[in-house]
């Protein structure tokens, strides 16, 4: 017959720590210290599997469970030398939920199990403590009726008011016994007014209906709901943990706490945590009274505290991981209740990794694994100091669309952002949603938030470019003129607002915010990363797995090189575009009529773009730089406001008129599939020539310095071989011209963007004209979707909460259908070019999840911006060493 | 050594019929006449192979050519006892290309070859006809000049005009032999001022320049431009054909003449053609003189007209096609100097082909593959009637949107043509885009053109489905208020044009058309096609090739019947709320501010909507028809321009503003990839179970009526299998429902397209939660490419001209990338599903080419627009046949 229950106690368990999946982490460990030694109450453990037989069978339990449970029971209370509800000396148990994955908060809890009218009086008469006996009836009957039952806590709650007005006490502790007994009474009527029946007498029927609720709460609404917030998937259930009950309210030689062997703040290796003797574990939690710090102990009680620090000693050492326990002191002797691996913060994670490693405990692979690359994240941005946070509760929230806190004055136009600025003034940015237009404004606020868009609407990916904090997708912030409402709640401009663009919190009001400092040990830890990618091998695909950066601009290089980067897997070309001198030209040149004005045009424009891209390269030196050919239609260089137009026509020298038919005649239906990427470079050949002419220019300008360069010349949105192999042969032919020219060898590689369904699916034929792919997963993933990310926000929502999307398909990549056509590309293009270079450089090559799937595809690297390369040389890590299993 | 040059002559030919690859079309027919008998002047062919070695190496000439040409040019001058140059009685040839595939007019020809100043004495001494010497020469010297050594014409042209003026005569035939030995000596003259030396005497000089240029002619700018155009690939080169010249103007017992062994107007088994007593080739097509009809030799020549029956007698039974033959009369001798499967109307090729089954000279299957699917539609369109269309030139084109001709007086908008036809005018609608507001003048409408858009349109996807004529993208046509100009020319509201939607023409005027008649033979023939789709056979798919109909309308649907329609692929219930008295409730749903509210307005449609079912339903009698549910983004319903936006806040009784948030609220960048299709079936259920509810309404009562019904739910726009398996549940439970309360047993299918490359890639999955698929190629079309079908025509001109489109991927299936998809799809969906019945309902389903494709890939039917049908039933036959091969 299958075993359903796990005994331990008196030093041996039926189960141990590897047995999670059937026992639970709480039942697992509980097992494991037994076996270890430590002091635990003895108890057993249903295990998870019955739960799931549960729920598969119609809620009905498993033939011989209950003989089973019976018999363990019996084994038990002979250990104990107690009996459940024996009216002399009661044995009374614990009763709580326990699944593989800890879901904090969102199962049920029962104490005391096992008193009643009789077995209360052998507990005051055995303990000679009423008081304490009463106090434990009434909790259980509350408690069980709640759980058990579902009755409201009100209830209850209601006739301790009134029992307390009556005597004129304050607080339930100045209650004695006989009020408390008094109080039992009034439970048990309240009891039978709601269940039509007296107070249950019987124990075994008090258990049953108690380790019911447990598993009964596995699902229940809250606890579903937390399993799909948090990914958790194949856990099958709940184990059910039955312990017998130790009391830290039993005198002043008893007492309860919580400590860590770490400081799970900082992760300094010293002993951490807090104990209140003479309590139970809901006083401290209560925080009616103020808890000691666990040094305290050392002086107040040296044995225990030599008895604890030994104990987390031998767990750290034996789990190989910061512990986080529970113990009680029950007259004078020492129980541990759990023990589980710390929660902690980013900079603890990777202190405890770090010094782990220093000691000798874990190897560094074990240490990479061990931090997880969004806490990493939390070193690299500002945060709300931990106090402020502590004091205040968010206003609203919206998409965390770029890490780090920001506090600042509320503008409302990028023109007043930078009016604020220049005097002085420290600005958030708030907009319904933020344009190329934009950029000036955006640069100098402290923070963005925008109403509505996406994880990469402009804001989100603007923002996370520069390192600054967004929030997009606000909707609770409803934008009226030069004021917002949130919740009714009116703002005007110059109201301090904080924003948390890491978890897309919303505060009123200015917060203390600390800044990030990187220590040399950060460092350390991020080269062991960069040794496991460098020497990851993979079946046909060069050796090493690299981070490269999405940068724009010489400043963003120069900060990437510095985060780590190997260097630029996307330099967009138009952002250089929308530098006022540039715009200007490049205005121009769209609005020429003739391919001889355009090409005047281009000619000034040059000189400029070759500037650009000199500073990059010198600020790479020597790495490779990816540079994207003009790629958004023409249109989002001309303006759309009256004023804007009528300026710019003066500018240009046509008539208002002129200007506004050329507007018209570039408007799109659906500008995301329209006249742009490489539909310019082929109906406008001249604009890709000029490009790649001041990319050569500037190349040969520094070989000739002695700075080497790489560059990599790359045709976005191209669909077609024949696309491709027109625009590579036009670029062939300048690169050649030029380099000939100004007599140097240079080595241009022409590659393009795997951006459109049919690139991925024709990779074979466009991989011919090739030198390298780069998989751009944005674009990619709009057209697999048919999504347009500037317009998802209308039914994405609906799409979360439904379960339709577990992700959101723009911030992390989605495998089965994105992902399919990336891998399609890459077998497709290696097929005909083996080990060809091939890489993303779409907003998911900073995504962990995405960046391990990238890895198992086989791309050569991920390309992020530029304060997302630590976190991508983490992740890079974690998917080579994932995948070296 | 390899062979180059076959000879022919003398009853025997080194070549036959079935070497056109080799010898080109002319050659090989050449040959074969030769063998069977016929008389054929004789000479030899210089194979394509030459063509094709010489631009593979560098221009020159394979080694051995030259033995190998002056050996068979040394046998056909012993053949025919005379020699080239042979200043007594020299031999003349000609030289003439022709590749396998024929490409009239675009390469070159020299008659009269050999002739030099001694040769034209000799002949006209031995033709005692100096004047026909000497014009021959003239004539020589002219060709020759332009065609190999690339003179102008017109310099020959200018010296003939002065000679005429000299001479005070009109016509050419009035200058006497010295004055045309007199234009030869002027010729040279400008010869030698042109070229810097004499005319060439030497005839084997003459023979291999002309050779040259025949061979250089295949690489002209025009005739790469026609093989590009007609998308004539995998023809290596062309070949020579170096003939004894024959000449039909040596008197009245000579002439020349055109025949073909059947009317290639009507089909009609009547020999037909036309001739010339004393005349050349270049007089018939000069038009100087009328040529008489063939019937006119049995009275004039009963001898050589009985020779010439009996032999496209036996040409026709040998080639078991109408022929098109080129003869020659020489002094009462006849040649045959040509003969080819002969060019036709579509009504010829309908009856030709049925004829020929009859008599017993073919199969039904040659018959089904002799008529071209869009000859067969010519049948079905009103045209321009012969005789009309030969007085005119078309003034512009544009894409033929819609065939058939149409003419009407020109109107600038929908309400015009309403209020126009109203009056009894007959009208052609004009714009710049048409949308869905302008339904109801479309419909009354005898024609449309549109300026922009293109082949999937909103015009052109709505005329083909109502079948109106349509040329949609037609640049020229600059459209200003309620005028129009083309090419500076001005047309004001009502002038009379005429379109023709097959060619893509655009006429100024009235003029005539023919309507189509269909007569029963072109009905059995369309039967024969059925019988080979009903049996066709292919590996793990359902027996048959089906043709459904994409109709939205009962009267639509019934069309589509008459035309042998089996069902209908593709029932779009948005077009229902287009109608005047539905859109006003469905307006009041979208505007509606809550779900109650919502759903009152809903109860109203259902009624209506109900009715449209019915309709449709009833006219299909049985046949499956499949129903997508609502599609378009909600803003389509909604008013753009101002007094609309007023109009319609006053009938739903709510603020202006209010109206104009709502529309701003609806706004998307790219709705092609926004708010529509099923994940308005998410955010809006209420929507989707009213469809379902009106769907499931109509087959009860229909079924109680004793009419069967086969409804096919079908869910637009799935990308996941997520938004399936929620909205297939969702319709099971309204189909359970209803069928129960209304106590009858249903059989509703529920499936969903295949549009989105997503559901392509994971078709695997969405499979478990369909009952059928049916592929969306227009969307899948826009999203595989990331084209914007509305934006496409800024970049598609050049995308053709530069030849990285061959087809417009949006009227023929882009098979490398969107068909590896709907392949994928199939593949993937059927692995789940054995047998899963699938089917395509894009704007592809009418196009054989892409029908052709769609059976190789396992498609079990296509749909397409009424008018389409017939098509669609001869190209699904066409590609069983060629699969069956």
């Amino acid at each position: 017959m299958e075993k359903y229950v796990y005994f331990f106690g008196n030093g041996a368990a039926e189960g141990k720590a590897d047995m999670k999946e059937m026992l639970g982490g709480k039942g697992a460990n509980l097992a494991e210290m037994t076996n270890l030694g430590i002091p635990v109450p003895p108890g057993f453990t249903i295990s998870t599997k019955v739960c799931d037989m549960f729920y598969k069978n119609d809620k009905q339990y498993p033939e011989g469970l209950r003989e089973e449970v019976a018999e363990t029971l019996k084994k038990l209370e002979k250990l104990m030398g107690k009996n459940l509800g024996d009216p002399k000396d009661p044995l009374l148990v614990s009763i709580r939920s326990g699944a593989a994955v800890s879901m904090p908060g969102m199962m049920d809890t029962v104490l005391n199990l096992g008193l009643n009218d009789a077995a209360v009086e052998g507990l005051a008469g055995i303990t000679n403590n009423p008081r304490f006996a009463y106090d434990s009836y009434r909790r259980f009957i509350q408690m069980f009726s709640n759980v058990a039952l579902g009755m409201k806590i009100d209830v209850f709650e209601e006739i301790l008011e009134e029992m307390k007005n009556k005597k004129n006490v304050e607080n339930d502790l100045d209650l004695d016994a006989n009020d408390l007994k008094e109080l039992v009474k009034l439970y048990k009527v309240a009891f039978k007014k709601s269940q039509g029946r007296d107070f249950p007498q019987d124990p075994t029927e008090q258990l049953w209906a108690a380790i019911g609720a447990v598993f009964g709460s596995w699902n229940n609404p809250t606890a579903i709901y937390y399993r799909k917030a948090n990914d958790i998937r194949n856990v099958v259930g709940t184990a059910v943990n039955v312990q017998s009950m130790v009391f830290g309210n039993f005198g002043d030689t008893s007492g309860t706490g919580v400590c860590f062997s770490r400081d799970p703040s900082t992760g300094e290796n010293v002993f951490y945590g807090e104990y209140l003797m003479n309590a139970q574990g809901e006083d401290v939690v209560a925080g009616l009274r103020t808890p000691m710090a666990i040094s305290a102990l050392s002086d107040n009680n040296p044995v225990i505290y030599k008895e604890l620090t030994d104990i987390k000693d031998r767990l750290e050492k034996h789990y190989k991981d910061m512990q986080d326990m529970e113990f009680t002191i029950q007259e004078g002797k020492l129980f541990i209740l759990q023990t589980r691996n710390g929660k902690r913060t980013g900079a603890a994670a990777v202190k405890c990794a770090y010094d782990m490693v220093k000691e000798g405990l874990i190897t560094k692979d074990v240490a990479i694994e061990r931090v997880g690359a969004e806490q990493l994240d939390q070193l690299f941005h500002p945060m709300i100091s931990a106090k402020a946070r502590k004091a205040v509760k968010a206003m609203c929230s919206g998409l965390n669309a770029s890490p780090g806190a920001a506090t600042g004055k509320v503008v409302f136009s990028a023109e007043d952002a930078e009016a604020w600025t220049e005097r002085g003034e420290q600005v958030l940015l708030i907009r319904k949603e933020t344009s190329p237009e934009d950029i000036a404004g955006m640069v100098v606020s402290e923070g963005i938030l925008t109403s509505t868009g996406g994880m990469t609407s402009h804001a989100a990916v603007v923002a996370r470019g520069m390192g600054t904090p967004c929030i997009a997708g606000c909707k609770s912030v409803v934008i009226s003129g030069k004021t917002f409402t949130v919740n009714g709640k009116k703002f005007v401009e110059g109201d301090w607002v904080t924003i948390d663009g890491t978890t897309g919190e919303v505060f009123e009001g200015k917060l203390e915010l600390e800044k990030p400092v990187i220590t040399a040990h950060v460092n350390e830890f991020l080269s062991w990363c960069d040794d496991v990618r460098w020497t990851a091998e993979r079946e046909g695909v060069e050796k090493g797995f690299y981070i490269r950066t999405n940068a724009d601009q010489p400043e963003d290089a120069a900060v990437a090189f510095e985060f780590g980067a190997e260097g630029i897997g996307l330099c967009r070309t138009e952002h250089m575009f929308f530098a006022p001198e540039k715009l200007g030209f490049f205005q121009e040149m769209i609005v020429a009529d003739s391919l001889e004005a355009r090409k005047e045009s281009l000619k000034k424009l040059l000189v400029l773009q070759k500037d650009d891209f000199y500073g990059i390269f010198k600020a790479m030196n020597g790495l490779p730089v990816t540079i994207r050919l003009l790629d958004p239609p023409l249109h989002e260089f001309l303006p759309s406001k009256e004023e804007d137009i009528v300026d710019l026509a003066g500018r240009l020298n046509i008539t208002v008129d002129t200007l506004k038919t050329k507007i018209a005649s570039l408007h799109e239906h659906n500008p995301m599939l329209g006249h742009r990427g490489c539909r310019l470079g082929i109906t406008y050949p001249e604009i890709y020539d000029m490009q790649v002419e001041a990319i050569v220019r500037a190349c040969c300008d520094l070989e000739k310095e002695g700075v080497k360069v790489q560059p990599e010349i790359m045709i976005p949105l191209v669909g077609t071989k024949e696309e491709l192999s027109i625009l590579r042969k036009n670029a062939k032919n300048i690169i050649e011209e030029v380099s000939r020219q100004s007599n140097v060898i240079l080595d241009v590689k022409v590659g393009t963007m795997i951006e459109i369904p049919r690139a991925a699916i024709t990779a074979d034929e466009i991989a011919a004209y090739a030198d390298f792919f780069s998989f751009g997963t944005n674009d990619l993933t709009q057209m697999t979707y048919g999504f347009s990310r500037d317009d998802i926000g209308s039914f994405l929502p609906a799409y979360r909460d439904q379960n339709i999307l577990h992700h959101d398909p723009f911030a992390s990549i989605d495998k089965s259908g994105v992902g399919r056509l990336v891998a399609t590309g890459v077998e497709l293009g290696r097929k005909v070019k083996p080990g060809m270079k091939m890489g993303v450089c779409g907003e998911h090559g900073g995504d962990p999840r995405s960046i391990k799937f990238f890895y198992e595809t086989g791309l050569s690297y991920v390309s992020c911006s530029p304060y997302r390369v630590p976190i991508a040389r983490l992740a890079a890590a974690q998917s080579v060493l994932a995948n070296r299993k």
